[in-house]
């Protein structure tokens, strides 16, 4: 059985080069033309998927939907979880990197966007873009909503959906997509790749690229291949 | 709690009059407008939905995801049951209605299309166009595919979802999206409303007018109403 992973096309907040994490910002034309293309790609490797998983964020959701219709499968159930959320940014959420490393230091900001473990700074409860004050999370414990992640509590929380809802689909023998964001699918690789703490910091996902596991019904993992890009997908 | 039906925009076999049933027709740009138009519609009544079910044809499929967009709740959990796909027409999908009409004689095309309790001609099970052959119902047990239906064995298919998925959500409380098809919804209609066999005959459903019910914690219905379609809306 097969997993496909895909992270979303370029969105709004990738353009303009701002921390974007749960921000729920549209994708761009090129994201389009990029979740397409990876819908193109997917669509040669001939896979018939039995269910679908992404975010609750559009970046994500649309890109599937761009995928699916590709693929000619828009009947596919799909699932939309906060657990395959982006890492959430925190306080650092709707900045410009570029001014954020100015005025707090290149160190620092590296350290929040590169390592493994570091917070960034914490989002407070009043604040609007805390999640709490969103709605599409009203049915999740408050408890459980992140303040600000580090890529280590976003593969805690992004763990039980994969333990508890993607995987038992593979053991089955059914064929799996997910299409996530950036820092969710490097959390989840560090997990099914078995990497160091060390070795994820130089690890990326990039946009466009599908990348297709095959396991066995105990799921190990027989194959792994990244899906290349098409030449001129998504410049 | 509030439920809100909307019956999909235009397809490409509504345009050329063909029978379109459990035949998987993509929307033209009449029916995209018209999707967008219905979610304009639904906007301005303000609903914060909880979930939203729709059928695993993609007429359906994709008038919802326009209506989500444009409602600003694309991350809202969607439900694609085969038991929301439009009445099987059967042996007549595919055809000419108009040419259907003088090759069987008025009267028995009349029959087909505007009876309550009369079956089109079945699909033979060898019949590419029969459902057990489309990977789409892998799931579903192989007897309760249609091989065709009158809008009577459209409700009986359509009940078990009411009933046991859509209307639970209502008695806890929740707001509930249906994007569906001209004879589900039809089908429906006489459900909820309590409409004897002949009266159904003379109910339709529009596309882009979205029809809202009220329901009391019993399911009572406290109010019923359709909303006004924009002036210029698919013209």
């Amino acid at each position: 059985m097969k997993l496909v992973v895909v992270r979303h096309g370029e969105s709004e907040y990738n353009e303009s080069n701002l921390f974007s994490g749960w921000e729920d910002v549209a994708l761009t034309e090129k994201g389009i033309r990029e979740a397409k293309a990876a819908g193109r790609i997917i669509k040669k490797m001939d896979i018939s998927f039995d269910v679908a998983y992404t975010s609750v964020l559009k970046r994500s959701i649309k890109s599937l939907q761009y995928i699916l219709d590709e693929i000619g499968q828009e009947w596919l159930p799909i699932h939309k979880t906060w657990r395959l959320n982006e890492r959430s940014y925190g306080a650092l959420q709707r900045l410009n990197k570029a001014e954020t490393a100015e005025r707090c230091g290149k160190e620092l900001v590296d350290g929040w966007r590169k390592s493994y473990a570091i917070l960034p700074p914490l989002l407070d409860v009043s604040d609007p873009r805390h999640p709490c004050h969103d709605p599409r999370y009203r049915h999740v414990d408050p408890h459980l909503l992140p303040a600000g992640e580090s890529l280590k509590t976003t593969l805690d929380r992004v763990l039980p959906c994969w333990t508890d809802r993607i995987a038992p689909h593979l053991i089955n023998g059914e064929n799996v997509l997910i299409v996530s964001h950036r820092n969710t699918l490097r959390a989840l690789l560090k997990y099914l790749d078995h990497l160091s703490d060390e070795a994820i910091v130089h690890v990326d996902v990039p946009t466009g690229t599908p990348i297709i596991y095959e396991f066995d019904h105990e799921l190990n993992i027989l194959s792994k291949k990244e899906l290349a890009k098409e030449p001129s997908a998504g410049e």
